[in-house]
């Protein structure tokens, strides 16, 4: 590639993150392989993805799953073997639509046929949480210190784990915020350490609904973003109970939701 | 909301960009109403997002449409009468998926079934605008200038059509940030301005490969965009014959594929 620089051009190495089809399928019991969704994502932590997605979606449950197989590696080739295969001890806990939805950079609620279709159900999260004001300010600075392929490419977003006193406990980087996000939930579902009650979810970049919805079906009670969130995202987290912390820098933030879990003294 | 501020938190009015589902409508001649598909959209250019929307997807060009009816205005009421229906001269050029996808912030391949199936097919842009160096990097300043919604909420994502010389003429914004490009799209078929062969798009974020291929369909030779392309959208750009300049900052960018368009001695 071509780089503008100060009154000149260079010729640079190719740099860009990946971004390759992922065919996601699960195997109920007595029946076929069901193709669910394909998610335009950065190969790695797959099975991760596909798990995460699943769950994220409402689809199935952590206690559902018996079996993940398929690219646990990036793939060499162009899209071969792209398909992670998720088996399952019972059907499918909500209908996939029958021309499934393309499950993209962000698309979190593909599938859904009309406006009142929009809400997936969740309860609320508990209570419980305690993040120091000093701990929230601080997560983006965190999660962009562990940004590895961001670094290397600049198209990626991040999604990270962390518990209350900041402390980062995973990291995932995709070109779609809902895969990095799915990836995590993904992460914890195969440690069997769902709900999320004592981390803090951070992200990259804006706050969108389907995160807060993705992020409250994990369990997770506090989000904090380096962006701000949508008036659908703030609704969603008001009834579902958990807590927005968003539009950080220098210094500053803005707490949108359930204020009650940010130390503001401390 | 809360404002964690150095040292201290403070009360703060309400300010979130709103997120409000649009559904998208058909009239074909001849048969009833066809729901498209649901954005996740901020509320304002309706009729142009549905335009933008349906020539982006393929689904219709703008010599078949013969009308477009519908929530002009941001609706005062919670999503009472988000609907915006396009009439047709004739039936739709692709097929809708039976269960239509949602078309959400920044979903802009839904209702594929398949990894074969990305790909929407479009001619390769003509040659001819060409854009100065110095120019390609000052757009996204500019189009940073022109951002209103952003500097309230934060929240939002711009695109915008410039022309060669960097002068801005439209820019749209939304949560969404293939809602913007879809407006902006749509903004030049109601105009009559299609193919914007003598167009510059500008991008605030990440360049996906679903951009991309609006930006082609709509006939934009270059896109410039203050974030980076995937590898994905990289070889669409390569591939449809788009100049991708992307990831400026600080007097600094990469020309990703078609540098032809960039004169860089000026």
């Amino acid at each position: 590639m071509l780089g503008l620089r100060p009154g000149r051009a260079v010729r640079l190495p190719d740099r860009v993150a990946t971004e390759e089809p992922l065919q996601i399928r699960v195997q109920p019991p007595g029946g076929g392989p069901i193709d669910v969704a394909v998610a335009l994502r950065t190969p790695g932590h797959d099975q991760e993805l596909a798990v995460g997605y699943l769950i994220g979606e409402g689809l199935v449950e952590a206690a559902d799953i018996t079996a993940v197989v398929g690219c646990e590696r990036p793939a060499t080739g162009p899209a071969t073997g792209n398909v992670v295969t998720v088996g399952l001890t019972r059907p499918l806990r909500r209908t996939v639509p029958e021309r499934q939805g393309m499950a993209n950079a962000s698309c979190g609620t593909c599938g859904k046929t009309s406006v009142d279709d929009v809400a997936v159900r969740c309860a609320p999260v508990a209570p419980g949480l305690v993040v120091a004001r000093t701990v929230a300010l601080e997560v983006p600075s965190r999660l962009r210190a562990a940004q590895v392929l961001f670094d290397k490419t600049g198209g990626v977003h991040a999604a990270g784990e962390l518990t209350a006193a900041g402390e980062v406990v995973a990291v995932r980087e995709d070109v779609g915020r809902h895969n990095a996000v799915d990836k995590i939930v993904g992460r914890l579902a195969l440690a069997g350490a769902l709900p999320a009650h004592e981390r803090v979810l951070a992200l990259s970049g804006r706050i969108a609904f389907e995160l807060v919805q993705k992020a409250a079906i994990a369990g997770f009670g506090v989000i904090v973003a380096v962006g701000a969130p949508s008036s659908l995202a703030v609704d969603a987290a008001e009834r579902l109970g958990v807590t927005l912390v968003g539009f950080v820098r220098e210094g500053r933030a803005n707490v949108y939701t359930h204020p009650a879990r940010i130390a503001v003294d401390r």
